[in-house]
């Protein structure tokens, strides 16, 4: 007996081994694709990536694995770190072996390639050239779906159960429904109020050297407690973080000539998820339970981005370094201009460029069509027109592009359906986490010490050491000693645009 | 029969997408790990490489591959290509199949890391630090040669073979011998030269902005003909090549503040290499015949560094556009005087500064170091004090640190005993095919022209179409009618510098 758990420990801990060295390739090959691949690569690379990603879904098939999971999570002797492994492993099993063989290979060489695609498509603003490489994915989607649906859940939970556990649509309905109720009377004040007393912001959009806000941001990462020793800042057309484990975490942001407050908080964003990886403990990292759960990640990049990021305690002493780097275009801007046009709020038409209180409108958006697109009610066909009149209705504006419309986003052209969910849910946890936070911890006062290890290190012992083994709403219990809950979040706007 | 046929063939295929799909992941690590990967990264990085490694030497353990290598050489209607293929595989299968797998995984996570710790004993010129890594790899290396070692062959012919298919130490040692006495003289007597009419080059060390030296590299390599819809430029410590397949083909050079020289001819050499590989055929390239073996890889690079990058011809119509691009440092330069900097000699300690008269006593410095060394006739205990005293021996200078010494090359670091000799083949047979090809096109005519396509046109119908399928001697008996004769360089040498 005592040599058949040392047989199934050993079973289990190969598997995780090759588990974590394919993964890792493939991630690095997302990573590569999106940040360095020359344009032509990506049919061939896709090849490759195909493979690997089928041997990967073979690793899950070999015989016995699902009794070395079971095993391994009865285990008397097994950690809770063990047991919570074996509980991912074969939610993963599961879901990798629904999918016929082929099917899956043919998917993951779609991806690999159709994120090159959507790239094209809007550098060219041309969602028509696009519209069949995604209306290839979501039908994909739409039948791993079907065969991954369990009693009770629609097509659409599927996706959102993957990104959150314990997320539905029904619940994100409500969710949604509490924050737009709160939200439209909110930027219908500002919409209003910017008429009457416009805020002034053209200064940040002048002429700023590239290279010049490479170094700052550069330099910003670190002092919001990115290590770069363990990890990388490079650039993409559309800001993101990954990592192949806790010592080699990557970011990107994106720079542009005239806009000096894209890149900026763009990198604060980033820095927060990188943050978040580079704090895993020793025994997540390289796991399946790495990184962590995509709600509780956005709620530390957008917790770093709006509660950190555009508050005064943090820009007081470090706004005077940005003057210096760019005396010409901001030497007679005082601080209390420069906050006020980093805190404005202006319905637009891109999420990454929104304010705090437009951007979950701009997710709603999302997770309409999306939820639809998944249901079988809307077709991709139909998918511009529908964004326009969404857009139009919540924002009050259309877009008169592709590029800075539908096309505006990857995700949907990786095949991440119910992903977007997740920057709101984490907006939500982070109003509600920085309320708690601040009964333990002086945040004005750390922020305005220049002392963000303190911040980060509060944050890396409750959250980020954890990875993915807890999720949202059990991490909240245990933090903040109550579930997630809006109406924090909801209070925060108010407080800041009422 | 027809059926079983059907079966082998299948099988091979499959063999093959697999066996691509894990070297293209190795690969990629590789060059992530060089250009971009965190100092801290290797450790953990290592392990996913080791598994991957081991994965694909368990790759060629599979049951029955060595029927399906027998069988899709002897089969009437296989290609040659896939005849080829199959005894290439085979080649693998051995040399993969004679080392441990437990050792085999070892190396390959040591040399995953050893790159990183030998770039950073490089920066703290601190060879005592990296000798027992390079001590490690010296002796696995060593052993896996007394595996595979055939009948009659030395451990150094191991690895020799593994680069250029027919070379031996008994054949190098000859070679060397040959261009050791015709290269030694003349080297005397330009030291002589220089003494009494010194060639002027400060101008090539002024300050050049890094950025102004990256566009005007990435010009020039666009000009040589590397594609960038199917490349990259970047950069690393130590100017490589490497590629996923001719559509994603990388290239890396080094910027030196100080030095104009040192960037350009490393973009050219590299360049050279990279129109090499992306000129694989469609049906070479992802497979085991990708690429080109490494003496003819050289010879182009070398053709393209030195025949071409230092001829007159090159620079008469692109040395106004560098002139323009640094008029403070170069406007009162004449091309004349250029010519004369970048075509001087004069015995130096690093291989890759050095010129084209010095540069294979370099080689011939670490061919006869790694030959003891791989021997077991030299520890690397002596290795510091040895390399001094060739050095002297050969070149009369030597080296103050260990960066400027033993530190300076990558390749031991790699693992990489037998590949030096490369560079020494490879420039002898770029001056042989030089002879060769000014017989069927006019190479000063089509330089003057700017016309550099045509001379790739020409390289990649005869030599870079086929990738690794041909090797040196057949190419060159094919292309010029000889096998490899020194004497072309030697010629060529004492005509530029007696």
């Amino acid at each position: 007996m005592e040599e058949k758990l040392a047989d199934i420990r050993k079973g289990f801990s190969d598997f995780l081994e090759r588990e974590n060295a394919l993964r890792t390739a493939l991630t690095l090959f997302d990573w590569d694709n999106e940040t360095l691949a020359p344009e032509a690569a990506s049919e061939r690379t896709a090849k490759a990536y195909g493979i690997l990603s089928a041997a990967y879904q073979e690793l899950f098939a070999q015989d016995g694995l699902e009794k070395i999971f079971e095993e391994m999570r009865a285990a008397k002797d097994s950690s809770p770190l063990e047991r919570a492994l074996a509980r991912r492993a074969e939610k993963e099993r599961r879901k990798l072996l629904s999918i016929p063989k082929e099917e899956y290979r043919r998917f993951s060489e779609l991806t690999a390639g159709s994120v090159q695609k959507w790239s094209l498509a809007k550098k060219q603003d041309d969602f028509a050239s696009f519209a069949p490489v995604l209306e290839e994915i979501l039908d994909m989607q739409r039948r791993f779906a079907s065969y991954r649906a369990e009693e009770g859940q629609v097509p659409y939970d599927v996706f959102l159960s993957d990104y959150e556990e314990g997320f539905t649509q029904e619940k994100l309905d409500a969710f949604f429904e509490e924050l737009k109720q709160g939200i439209l009377p909110l930027v219908k004040e500002v919409v209003q109020r910017n008429k009457e007393r416009p805020v002034s912001c053209e200064f940040l959009f002048q002429s700023f050297d590239t290279e010049k806000q490479r170094h700052w941001n550069k330099w910003l990462a670190a002092y919001l407690g990115f290590r770069f020793s363990r990890g990388v800042l490079a650039e993409s057309e559309h800001p993101f973080t990954t990592s192949l484990h806790r010592d080699d975490v990557r970011i990107t942001t994106h720079y542009y000539k005239n806009n000096l407050e894209s890149a900026i908080f763009s990198t604060i964003h980033e820095a927060g998820h990188g943050i978040f990886e580079q704090g895993n403990d020793g025994e997540v990292t390289q796991t399946l339970l790495a990184g962590g759960t995509c709600g509780v990640h956005e709620s530390q990049s957008r917790f770093y981005e709006n509660m950190l990021g555009r508050s005064r305690a943090f820009w007081e002493p470090i706004y005077g370094r940005l003057q210096k780097t760019f005396p010409e275009q901001l030497e007679k801007i005082s601080l209390d201009a420069f906050l006020k046009a980093i805190n404005r709020s202006q319905p637009g038409l891109v999420r990454t460029e929104s304010d705090e209180l437009t951007y979950c409108l701009h997710i709603i958006v999302r997770y309409e069509l999306e939820k639809r697109l998944v249901g079988g009610e809307l077709s991709v066909r139909d998918l511009e027109k529908e964004w326009k009149r969404l857009y139009e209705e919540y924002l009050g504006v259309i877009p008169k592009t592709a590029a800075e419309g539908v096309l505006q986003d990857v995700h949907w052209a990786m095949g991440e359906f119910g992903y977007f969910p997740s920057y709101a849910l984490g907006n939500a946890m982070a109003a509600q986490l920085y309320v708690h936070m601040n009964r333990e911890i002086d945040l004005e006062k750390l922020l305005l010490a220049g002392d963000l290890d303190r911040i980060s290190g509060y944050l890396r012992e409750h959250i980020h050491r954890y990875g993915a083994s807890k999720g949202m709403e059990e991490l909240l219990c245990e933090v903040t000693g109550e579930s997630l809950d809006p109406k924090y979040y909801l209070e925060y706007l108010k407080k800041k645009y009422a």
